[in-house]
């Protein structure tokens, strides 16, 4: 059994959607970040960079999304091309994701909504920031139908999760037709349904 | 033969020092980030993004430093081990790198450098989670030769661009002995010079 320490995250959601789209089961382990718990002397024993997720799947501990998508991915032989452009198509969006747009969300949101006094500078910048990448993603989706071509990938289960959390950011898809139609095609997935629907369990009621 | 479009940058570095270790010929083309030349119309063209680096590959355009290392490691069968453990670990050291230390040096940089004016909590805050990230990866370089394992792989090139650029970012090794070592180690390697000694070339002079 695969065990998944998380809570209703940008980075958290992403495993839980792989987890549902390739039918593995797996234990939800809520480490909520609201009160500080990914801090913990426990969690960090399991990951010293203080993040959820984390993966465990026997030996094995896995920290970072992404990587856990790929080692699902390879694990099982699905969401990711064996080979050829479309595969380093797949990695060029996860690491979009994961340097880019990722960053620019959670620093927008920080920045704007978070920060103890305003920075005019840094709010520009990462607001802008998140406006510039969001363009570049509606770019590649005017010309595909998922993020890495035609089929449904670790990538977009990737992208989608700062686009959840998009409101966070400030974010909107206003100027973003090509993201709105695919957004709404990734949120309508089934397996999609049942990973939100099993995270937001963690959140406990306000 | 392959193309790279690159500086002298933190991520450019990465894609010669990996050509260089695995013996493929290329042609360094200089795309001058001084100059704004990563958004001239012509490079947008290539890379969306706007930024460097880019490798052609024949029909196959593809940008982010960590997919093209991904593309070469698999392309020819080195720098990254083929499955289990090692191999989840290259992964999630690249990610930490893309989404974890590289963004955080890049942005303690820009706020103790290059900002119009000062922003102290942005400041405080990214040459905190520089200072941060770098302390997790000390801990990883004090239980592993390299930073996913005995062996050199992809992620060490991958960590190597900023740690090689770590001046801009105004951080230091004085409290990160096993980095310090590892970059030693990493930097001697012959591919490693020749990467460095071909991309300063890029530079025009003062």
């Amino acid at each position: 059994m695969l065990d998944v320490y998380a809570f209703a995250t940008p980075n958290s959601i992403k495993v839980p959607i792989a987890l549902e789209e390739l039918g593995l089961n797996y234990n939800l382990r809520g480490v909520n970040v609201r009160k500080g718990e990914q801090k913990a002397p426990d969690f960090v024993a399991l990951n010293p960079n203080a993040k959820v997720p984390v993966l465990v799947d026997g030996d094995l501990v896995l920290t970072e999304s992404a990587a856990i998508l790929v080692y699902l991915a390879e694990k099982t032989g699905h969401l990711l091309p064996a080979s050829g452009e479309g595969r380093a198509q797949v990695f060029e969006q996860l690491f979009f994701h994961a340097s880019g747009l990722g960053p620019a969300f959670g620093q927008s949101g920080f920045f704007q909504r978070s920060a103890a006094e305003p920075q005019p500078i840094a709010i520009e910048r990462f607001s802008g920031e998140a406006k510039r990448t969001v363009g570049v993603l509606d770019g590649v989706l005017a010309q595909r139908q998922f993020v890495a071509g035609a089929d449904f990938t670790i990538a977009d289960i990737a992208h989608f999760g700062w686009l959840w959390r998009r409101e966070f950011a400030m974010v909107d898809l206003d100027n973003a037709p090509n993201i709105a139609r695919w957004y709404a095609a990734v949120e309508a997935r089934p397996a999609v349904q049942r990973a939100i629907a099993r995270i937001s369990t963690l959140v406990p009621a306000a």
